[in-house]
């Protein structure tokens, strides 16, 4: 089972354009998942699907044939992250299947801490699993007898889900948008100039469209798009729950143009780098992003300490994030091709540094090496969040404890290990208050160690072999 | 539900280049299937699997280094028949799924009659389907836990499918093959130099890797192969039932170089041949047949009837299937790029011309206009089976009642319709009589109508549509 | 300089489907290369070409696309042989080039001698080359500006060549069709049944599309296909010269159904099958073919002899020439898997196995052993061509003389090398008494080492090494 | 012909992996050229060659495998700027071919006004032609008797090219590297850490290898870099030339990690943006750059006027350059798929926008509509170039006066359809005094319309449409 996976999803009920703008919504999403994209759309009786690996614009790049196969005025899609070395198109979504009631196609976005256990169980019962990703055991749970029997099926199957997730359900006649009670991944609903109901990940794909945001899926809130409308109802008691929005979607993986969690990425990243700028401040010539993603915070920094702000790295256009496999003795090389140092920017400059986080520090060493080599005098490393500790269970992709650069390392020991002048993460509390609602509203297990949900490790070796099912894709997946 | 299925199945245990026998043994099977092709194999504790669309060369062309990522020493290999319009990945073969007892692959060959009724029952009791073939329901009723736990499963879950079928079973530590009761399809036993038992549809795919050919599996009788060798049960009681072998495989199916049903298929059709020949003799100067498929049954007719054999038609190495698309008005043309005539052997000639079957009719129309054309005096069509006029339900995919050209015509109808100067079908008598097994062993339902397993025809029009899931393939099919 | 080239021509003036037209005949023509294919077509001002490693229906697969592309209704084609090694798109044919009098695409099938001669001459005149084959000079030659002013400057370029070349130039507005004086390869004129005149290397092409035969290009005749019709010149004074056609166009290369040298393949293939009956008859129970290149003259063979024709081999549809790297060692395996042997015709018989020429032997040693393995009693090989002992300068792809399996070994070495229990070549005064002209009209030069054509040999090493510029296909070739 | 080429060059000698190092320096001079790119290689007695369409990384994909075919210790290599319709391997460079003296490959960046009349008279010459590009007329040259019979036969030849050009000829043994005596395109010399000397279009090159910067070839020299190291010598004498250095470069083309003209690139368009601060004073609340081409401009102007630099535009990672079919009423949808507009940023606020340069003003005009809808109250556009007035003929790829927005417009016009509050272009005068070097070393044409080297309007309708010989790409060019 891939624990971790961050996806983007869209979904949008009555338009003629469903299939195509549901497909320029997945490109606006892209940054999420590039490993695999997936359409679901209906005309009001039937479901037809096409999933492929890659990007969207490869998956329906024969474009309008793959496109016009499809069907409107509904439509759900989904892009999947890639994690190395699962690429399958097993695992692609959304996932189409038939059970007692006709067909239902599933789009999901986080983790199911409690999916290892159902499996078992199902399995226990007599079901097949043929993928290895949590989204079958959801349809599982949706075409067992006693749930179909319920008054309201989807409410309570989603009751026995534990973790992380957003999920778009499509039938033939409607989309049924929910949100887990904790409200970890952002899901938000918008609504076209012609009136037509969508939901997605990030309001940055209602702005393709040119779909105005309305508000975001609650936390426990199930949302039904259908002829009449939007209609909702919550699935979950959420009263004694504070919520736990993850906020590393503001630290990295949201793009800087989303609404999320209702407030805007890139102020919310300015106010970090602004804040950092006050925990750390320091004498220097020039603060520069690593681009794009300390971008804005490097920004924030800028105008809270005075110091100008300039580009002392350029970003290539031409990069995949697989472009260099991923040898360590390799990764000065894929620094370098990935970003140019404008030495005239750095050469004999006390240089700030800003970028979103640090995981494993070994891409960081490699672009304060090449700072170095341009000649950059002094270099002070700034860092848009607290040092990350601790795994997470509800769907960001961190490498095991051990890899983490800062699990067992002081700052003494990481300034050394990056070779910088001074080393400056952002305080927990100097984070969190940056951010527009409580504190308490927030996920910090992966700096804390505080796990909203309860994990039980339930993950033993066993189980995680037993899903490798190495099937592997048709063809080999492009650069 | 593709209702029409003839594949090719393989299956190996023991031997230390078995992915890569079985990859050359699907090349030697691929006249039984050219839509898809896959290997599921295990080194004795997990299961591997690639299937893709196309040839076997096609999906193992990336060749040693895709076959290298499948596992030695136990495979299973299918390739699968196209039909027009259902080409889908997701029904490629074999079929790996996980379960309560772990990894389970299956190949399949035949056409289940109640897998409809099964399906829609297994879906009331909260099963899920991804696919459109018999497959997928039979890893369900494998999965049920009231069969799990009785004394064989396997046997028990058998007694549940009716209809045709060979099925090949890959669990982690042996492979399992069955076939049905009555044998319709056709399923073998052989033997490697080194003493590695293996399975095949044809014995065609043991001479490609040196094996020896031991026996037919039984009807109703389920193979073993695993450490211990080779061991058998019967799963059903077969004394009542004559068998029903699908003669068809003798007409058209089977490669000339197997043996099938205990007998080899060139040499059973030169018998057709020659009884043709003593049931519709004619004076002429020249026998040819429609290569390759009349071949062996022209030689038949020239050794009995004593007119020279010759080959009027030369047939282009490349060209596939579906060079053409199938609109009427292209078949001309289409014939033209298959069959070259030669002029020389049937220019003012009395040409008899053998074919093994005619179903629409169609494409004989355009071979005869061919010779007409190259000058040949008088055409007399010789047919190795008698007029297909009903529907099969077991696995061959003829199509519809109303195309069927013998479904409506009498014989001086067809005369006219295909523009010859005779026309002669063998007799059914004539052709059971060429068997070496008594007649009562055959399935004739697609000339007599007369089904050995009752078809209730479940299938309701509502049925078919929901089966039909738009499912597109990831990478179009190339020519 | 690829030394050897067997190609196919096509080309057809006015016809408002010329393209599609050419698609077709180049289809027919498969055969006679499947390393590349090409069309380059006018409007009547301007000349579009298409070119692309493979078969014709890969290269032109997407189809009505890229065949719209191009224009009518004036179009020319070539498929090309492959000759391991140097697949290469810059060598692919038509080669359009400008010059000093516009646009022209030529399209070549043969083997210039003197054309490294040349090569060196116009390179030390300032001339620059792209590809290593002999067509790129012609249109160095075609530009000569002493050429240009000649009154027909075709013609006078024909003179500059020496060797064996048929050859289609595409003008705008026309199309010139020459074949060298010697006749050597074959170039033979059709006609529509709208009136349309076309040329093509074998009449198959004109089947294919219902255009008539109307005779062949004579050797040194230049013929002109424009809005005139077809008219004529000779080029070439060939009183003296008896002719040289290539025999092996009608033991091996041209289709069955094929015209060339103005009598059908696959009646003259049969008389040199009754030749051999004549010269090496034998007691034994059967006949039978290599197919598919044997079984004209094993037809032959039987009716001469009497003794009965059967398929003891069946050969794969599925199996490109490709298939297999040529490893020594995997060749037995690769007979396996294009020739399936059919144990019951063989097994224990005395078998005479006609095949059209044993060059290397290798192949041939890999089928009688599999005859062998089958249970043939006796094998009694022969064989429709005398052996091969001498290079071919004039387009045949023969082995070095040492791979030649005749050209070092007697027929008692031969007969042991093959494991056979009698050999029997045709003699080359039988062979030559099968033709429907005079002896002297036919080379015999691979058996004889009789040249027509004196051939200095011109090519040293230094200048083959020149040649092997290794620019790479932009695309991996496809099995 | 192309008349517009800006392309990027790369060539390094005695390096062991000087394959692998051109393919890392194509890779960082990709932004020169999407359309094809290429790498001819020597190991110092024969040249290999490899190109193809599209990516470097996309050609060279295969990775090891075909740069594992290529040769060392010399290369060259090759990106190429794609014009719409005409993509064409055909044109793909380097281009290898051989001429008396052996084989020569030739790189080559810029654009030659006489051209068309060089390739009239070497047709008239008996030359043929299979590209469009210029490159093929410098190998005419190069070939030409008299020319290789010169004492220097490249600097010979070389005095026969007017225009604009960078030149690499790899010779089996070296390297010469030539720049037109204006200087119009950029070429730098660079060193290995190991001592290696190489030649790039930028410095972006070398920082990626980590190679050092040496000096600028300059106008009129060509250099030799083989196993004695560098040499230089004069080919023109540029006594009374000032120098035409392309400023465009410095506007656009270039990274802004690279120094061209002797300057860093972010540097000067810094200053640019400083200089349009003073020249187009505005009130505003903040300044957003048109990412990335006006990033570094905005920087500039942000700092001089004070006004905070923000990040209104974000720019998707995901979209090619011809991701949406250029229909006119697409481009808005282009836009936002390209940029998405951070609405907080610009909402209620007064916007400084800053680009690089307006051309057509279509795709500028969306961006504007995107920054309205977004809810800026006011929007300044600042632009770091004067008005786009006149073709360009030494290599920029600028659309037809028609097309140019300024070329019939005036400022109020252009304000109007622009629909901004104010519009302030850089001055010439302002924009020259911002570069280090006189501004009578840069080429001013494209605004002034004053050409340095005189341009005859060769190229006639005939000639035009004569180059357009359609061969198209033997595979589909991918998004």
């Amino acid at each position: 089972m891939d624990k971790k996976e961050n996806c983007g999803l869209f979904g949008i009920f009555g338009d003629d354009e469903a299939v195509e703008k549901t497909f320029f919504s997945l490109h606006s999403l892209q940054h999420r998942g590039q490993e695999s994209a997936g359409i679901a759309s209906s005309d009001g009786n039937t479901i037809a699907c096409h999933v492929g690996m890659g990007h969207a614009n490869r998956v329906f790049r024969g474009g309008r044939n793959v496109l016009s196969m499809l069907k409107n005025p509904i439509a759900i899609g989904h892009v999947r992250y890639s994690t190395a070395g699962s690429r399958n198109l097993i695992n692609a979504q959304p996932l189409l299947t038939e059970y007692s009631m006709g067909q239902v196609a599933v789009a999901h976005n986080g983790n199911l801490i409690n999916a290892p256990l159902l499996r078992d169980e199902y399995e226990a019962y007599g079901h097949i699993f043929k993928s290895t990703n949590d989204t079958e055991i959801i349809v599982h749970l949706l075409a067992k007898p006693t749930h179909v029997a319920k008054t309201d099926p989807l409410a309570h199957l989603l009751n026995h889900l534990q973790g992380a997730y957003c999920l778009l359900f499509l039938f033939p006649d409607r989309i049924e948008a929910a949100r887990d009670p904790y409200g970890i991944r952002p899901l938000c609903i918008g609504k076209t100039k012609a009136g037509a109901y969508c939901v997605a990940s990030e309001t940055c794909a209602f702005d393709t469209i040119e779909a105005e945001y309305i508000r975001d899926v609650e936390p426990g809130e199930l949302v039904t798009l259908d002829k009449k409308g939007l209609s909702s109802r919550k699935f979950a008691n959420t009263k004694n729950i504070s919520g736990a929005h993850c906020i590393f979607e503001h630290v990295y993986f949201a793009k800087q143009s989303s609404r999320v969690f209702e407030e805007n990425v890139h102020e919310i990243r300015k106010r970090f780098g602004a804040q950092i700028a006050r925990e750390h401040p320091v004498e220097a010539d020039v603060v520069t992003p690593v681009p794009d993603s300390g971008t804005s915070a490097a920004i924030g920094y800028s105008q809270e300490s005075g110091i100008p702000f300039d580009m002392g790295f350029i970003r290539s256009h031409y990069v995949g994030r697989t472009f260099i496999s991923p040898q360590q003795d390799a990764r000065d090389l894929a620094v370098k091709l990935k970003l140019a140092v404008v030495k005239e920017v750095v050469q004999g400059k006390r240089v700030v540094v800003v970028d979103d986080s640090i995981v494993r520090g070994t891409t960081t060493k490699g672009k304060i090496k090449a700072l170095r080599q341009a000649g950059a005098k002094e270099i002070h490393m700034r860092v848009s969040c607290p040092p990350v500790r601790f795994p997470c269970f509800y769907g960001v992709d961190f490498p095991t404890k051990e890899e983490l650069l800062a699990s067992d390392k002081d700052m003494k020991q990481i300034k050394k290990f990056l070779d910088v002048d001074s080393i400056g993460y952002i305080s927990l509390e100097g984070m969190l208050s940056c951010a527009s609602k409580p504190k308490e509203c927030y996920c910090t297990a992966c700096w804390t160690g505080n796990y909203p949900i309860p994990v039980k490790t339930v993950v033993n070796k066993f189980t995680m072999e037993r899903y490798h099912m190495p099937l592997f894709d048709d063809e080999p997946i492009q650069l």
